[in-house]
């Protein structure tokens, strides 16, 4: 059976010790998206050129959120990020999809996986919050982990 | 076409101004999730028991992070959230997915769905890291409102 | 037996629900302490005039920790605090220990017993880091409620 | 007379320079405790089978909290904690005592005393914040530094 | 001679008691600017259309610093901020000058100038971050309230 | 026409890689001040001895803003800062000016210049706070960078 590292003996969950672990240059890139209507789409594609980009919150809020990642996500190491990177694509077929892409990287002895998730979530939620007056049937994620480098279990793609 | 009401007459993002909305109670309800493989799902049911609660760590977090949420959606007014609670299901067929409620309260001049949102989000990035040792292909979401109540628009229910 | 409110029917922890509760002035008052050296203790003492005051860091310490009581105790609702006064005196007979008061206020729908009980744990802290460097051996605390006023379960005195 | 390493010329306080300081592994290890009534004893040992955790979730606030460190006591300088674990037990003679133990390292230029001693204080608020629907008289603490290693100064034990 | 209001007997500074005060709509406008230097303001105004819109950046960052007030200014009360605004507006004669102007309103016991000045701040430190790898030679501020309205004490207009 | 490093290639703002700058010593010093009235010039200077430190709570903020910049600029890189100083000079001709020199230093891949300007920023605004019950027409900054040191881009001196 699959065996969790983040229990101590008494059962309870604790940050486990990476003080023994290398300190090398790490990755991580995850996908999110938000499926939103039609209006939403024509909202936010349109408003870039005239009156105000949904999208550049959104990629401030998921820049800062992947520094908060240790405050969010209670087990989380805190670690010296060295560069985040969002994108942005549309998926335009029978809906109308927002692709989020987060790049994370870190030089230090752990990986960026959460930070990267985090950092999507956050995009997801505010460009929710920025749309919601309009409809609030959005659909956020799924959100995943596309791939990482770097550390001792070497490096994870995503099956497609 | 749809129109924001984030944005001011330069274009830029903006609190919006909710001093005059009305303060009453208003609730949202959440729903996200995680597929995890069956190694995983065997391992958080049967630790529980013997060797210490995932899902106890993650419903601290989401609860801990519905309070963050002015500090992670940009433009999201501070709230007096007055409840906050988190139950799970799974569900088991042919994949293995933890479903994850949020449910947010508050007396306000303005709802609460982001609050829910951040929560549902913040549980099941938790969820992740506590399970990424095991294996890293799990996938969040998709999170999504299920309800609301209280407000000028109305209650709002999500179509199934 | 007693039995905790902050539990759901899952036996998982929730914010409870206070959106019922009465809107009043409450106030909370919280006594900690910190036993130091009697190096520690002529160094605060004879520094606050020439040449830095260990009690007025500790002070700011203590204020600002009351405001981040919901970010350090989980399922503490969030509370517009309306003041905070802390008080320090000291006790020298055979050991020299500094007695920390603090008082909180609020006007809302719960107590802020928490809120005061943190603010004189950061005292404490704060107290302990900018003397460490003379001894390692204080002692912080005990912490413990003094006294609480308002709200539907009348008021508390601590029994001497 | 000791004196404080903490002030500048001015006579106000300062993050004092570690930059010349070795980066070391460093540990700390601290002891608090929260004496509880007969009839909290029972709830928290009770429930933890039945009904909710109340030290699962206490052990995720100290924890979070030892990251919050530095924004917590002023003068500590941010640090790379490696690992965090907290332990309990209990001390049942006349009084029922719950007893706290955190270790806390890190690989960096100064010590982790005070991580480790605002964890402990974490843990017992949040003990207190659990439980204080069934009784207020609860006392947390005494709060101390069992030992610590790594770093210039040489190893610290507390003289029992 | 003027008087403090934020010390109590013990000559250390506290949080005012404002449970007295009247709650009433409240708001505060401030202005900042950034000095620049020609090719900063080039590249600002050029890059909104094509490569990046600074200010943006600087606008999110205001907004979250307004929400940050009470954890940034140690004796400011926390308030349920109701709206912020911010706009900019060139002043370009013999020097290249970004003006910045922050509007803050609440409905609370106190005024909320602290907000719109932090604010207001955070948005010049954030261009002088985008842009200071041009030239680290920006002036940000001066700062100051321009007016505020409501509570007791009546009106504010800041003399020209 | 100057470039900014700040904008991928979306045109939207990314935290820049800073993987492969080295890791050295880095400074920088910078200078704010905040005019005031004579009244409250008095009152600042008259009350350190008798009734309360101003500037001692504003240099508290000082450093633990500096320790909060990532949080509030945000592209801003998290550093493990290793020193904070902050000292006050008046000078007092026509007018009554409080002038505030911070300096910061770390070991890191990137300058500490925002460090420090948060850092005056934050005294800036607490001795407004402390000092607008006398009067609300201060004025804060000019904020600018007096001198960095370290880095590849070698060393910065403000042109007076």
């Amino acid at each position: 059976m699959g065996d969790f590292t983040h229990f101590n003996d008494q059962g309870r969950a604790k940050m486990v010790d990476i003080s023994d672990k290398e300190e090398t240059v790490r990755t991580a890139r995850v996908r999110s998206s938000v499926r939103v209507s039609k209006e939403i789409y024509e909202a936010i594609q349109g408003n870039r050129i005239k009156k105000g980009d949904v999208l550049s919150v959104a990629q401030v809020a998921g820049i800062m959120a992947a520094k908060k990642t240790p405050d969010i996500v209670p087990m989380c190491h805190p670690l010296p990020l060295k560069a985040v990177d969002i994108t942005f694509e549309w998926t335009v077929e029978n809906t109308y999809e927002l692709i989020i892409d987060v790049t994370v990287k870190t030089k230090g002895n752990t990986g960026v996986e959460m930070e990267a998730l985090t950092a999507a979530s956050a995009v997801g939620l505010t460009v929710y919050d920025m749309c919601k007056a309009i409809d609030k049937g959005m659909i956020i994620g799924p959100t995943y982990l596309l791939e990482k480098t770097g550390g001792k279990n070497g490096d994870y793609r995503h099956d497609i």
